[in-house]
């Protein structure tokens, strides 16, 4: 049945955002209406968005209800995580605030191989119930869509297994679920030493037959020291293309020579962390229709530098945030928080913040044309906080947790 | 009836940190028993603690049960909050991160100054409920006694409207309120320019009403440049001191001009906040048994720098950790998202985030023979999480939420 939602004190729709593909967004690029009225069809789709007071005759008859108080946003898209994961690391977290370093750590059993190990052993439905829990999580924080990567199995069956969790996830949720394979997150310990031979695997074997089974949308690969350099990275980018996945990767986290530009050369869709990225990458991609995937939650949990929004944004980039949620250095499903840390941290502005956790997010998982927005003749897919001002999330310091509203 | 708890992952009690109370915590002063039990009588009493495998004879017949998987600490003590008080500070949040700064913020109607006018507007009744929702919001993370300080009124009455709002909210929960008379908390708009002659007003008339009415436990100073000086500051600690008060200030903020020295000088309970406190005050603070109190949430709120936490660590003074509630410069009250943010950015370890959090809190409020340990021949006051190691609880970003148990 066709409903109308009255009096909402904020409803943000981001009209200007999409316009402007989610570049510079200003206050007025968030499509402020005050005491607004939404009108949905049965099928959830907007009939009609406005100013209470201009709400056409031909509504009036329509159930209504009063939203006083309340403000509706497009409900957040959480564009990166590896959710699917077996084992718990705090005690590493214990040891890392201790003063351990990642080598001590790892010769204690700990770091990202402890997670394949961990995630290589784990029997399918539990994979399976922990991821969806996780993904409820993200729901019950009013988050619409939620990009998944593999890449703690790094066999080609344990891989294989990964995808197929998220795809029975896709099968339990009515959040849209976005998979990413990531085979070159680490060498895997039965490549050491033989990281171009794992390249050529990749290539001719494995992405063929991800692309086959139909298991991911992206494909995803670490470029840093001591993970993957720019001519394997390339390699399998171009083998992934080839296949028909989309690319996104994960560039200069730790150090900067040249994993953003191969990104945007490669017309991904999305470049990501970006800690330690150089102002010729920042001129890259704002040239670029690549998207700048920040994850500042990472930062402040592993203690590191945060990544540079404001050059970022300034110089015309088209920016999106993610809680990079991981049992190593992001442990957290608040993208709420992530919002706080954004603007208190790398100085973005609330509206910036805002965009880039919905309309940029979708941007960074290709979802932009149905995810990020509210627009008339479109599937309403919104968030509503309990507070008179949108500022009241970023605000909140992780309290306010969007309720969903018609995403499911 | 008394009760046997059995099988509890890990037990906390704290027994070391007591004994040194609070300096220096290594792992081994958490007292950490594996499989532990506790028993408690019906009044909550413990009556013994130790291994379940040592469970003495004695206790067998009482009623028992399970707590695998969970792990077991004192209950959090806040040791520095501002939460009576009216109207929100979300939109000036907004306008910091966009660059706006403090003076810009307060003659658009923002700053300390627009929560003193609300709060001087608001009903007893409205104050009551606000505060005691902040309060339950403390308790429902497993807090077992709170701090509260005036200082939104800063006129005579409705200083002491304040404090009867966190009396009559005592007679509401069963957490156990601190109140703290802080009328030197900013110079009120009528003795703009005359911040002498109000010095003169809280020691001479104020102070006596208040310590006449026993209507608080400690008294508190903003020591800072723009706010009170060292010579008004030691003029009120003196008068608050006579009437009976004991002392918390809160001192180099912004600026080190003596403030943490004065505190030590004048035996202050605490010395609170210290983002910007010198090398001589980390040591007068290691010298003397005042408790340095610190609240990196806000840090990370407004963008500055973090207290020197592994200074004065290092040095031997006593740390607690804390959330600084108030609507201006830190809207949390997740003691859990402290304990990571003080681990991540502050680097203390995660013992000495626990001991701080939790017997270092309650040193600073004078509580520490009742709150902040677990031990034989006193109350349970407890909290638990479901998990099997005390590290996930600053793991969890916020999202680990003790379960108080004992306390009530």
């Amino acid at each position: 049945m066709s409903r109308v939602y009255k009096h909402i004190s904020q409803l943000l729709t981001l009209e200007g955002a999409r316009k402007k593909k989610g570049r510079h967004p200003l206050e007025k690029d968030l499509g402020i209406w005050e005491d607004a009225c939404i009108v949905v069809d049965k099928a959830q789709k907007v009939l009609w968005l406005g100013a209470t007071s201009a709400l056409p005759e031909t509504y009036h008859r329509f159930p209504s209800q009063s939203c006083e108080g309340e403000t509706w946003f497009p409900a957040p898209v959480e564009c990166h995580t590896h959710l699917v994961f077996a084992g718990s690391r705090e005690k590493e977290y214990g040891m890392r605030c201790a003063g351990q370093s990642y080598l001590q750590i790892a010769e204690k059993g700990g770091g990202i191989l402890s997670t394949v190990k961990a995630t290589r052993k784990a029997l399918p439905e539990d994979l399976l119930r922990l991821a969806v829990n996780r993904i409820e999580s993200f729901a019950s924080n009013g988050v619409s869509a939620v990009e998944i990567k593999s890449g703690y199995g790094l066999t080609l069956e344990s891989e294989i297994r990964m995808l197929e969790v998220i795809r029975e996830a896709q099968r339990r949720t009515t959040v849209q679920l976005v998979p990413t394979f990531l085979p070159a997150h680490a060498v895997p310990p039965e490549f050491k030493g033989k990281d171009d031979d794992y390249v050529e695997e990749i290539c001719h074997v494995w992405i063929p037959e991800i692309a086959e089974r139909q298991l991911a949308t992206f494909f995803d690969a670490f470029v840093e020291k001591g993970y993957f350099n720019i001519k394997q990275t390339e390699k399998m980018v171009l083998a992934a293309k080839d296949a028909g996945l989309r690319v996104k990767l994960h560039v200069d986290q730790f150090n900067a020579f040249g994993g953003a530009e191969l990104a945007v050369r490669m017309e991904a869709v999305s470049a990501d962390h970006l800690d330690a990225t150089s102002d010729a990458a920042v001129q890259a991609l704002a040239k670029s229709d690549t998207v700048a995937v920040l994850a500042p939650a990472a930062s402040l949990f592993t203690g590191t530098s945060y990544p540079p929004a404001r050059k970022l944004i300034d110089a015309g980039a088209r920016v999106a945030l993610t809680t990079d949620f991981n049992p190593g250095t992001s442990p957290t499903t608040n993208l709420g928080l992530v919002a706080t840390i954004a603007a208190s941290q790398m100085k973005m502005t609330l509206p910036e913040a805002l965009v880039a956790l919905t309309y940029g997010a979708a941007a960074a998982v290709g979802l932009e044309d149905e995810f990020g927005s509210i627009t008339i003749g479109k599937r309403l897919r919104c968030a509503r906080i309990q507070a008179p001002h949108y500022e009241a999330w970023a605000y909140g310091f992780g309290s306010v947790s969007p309720e969903p509203l018609g995403n499911h």
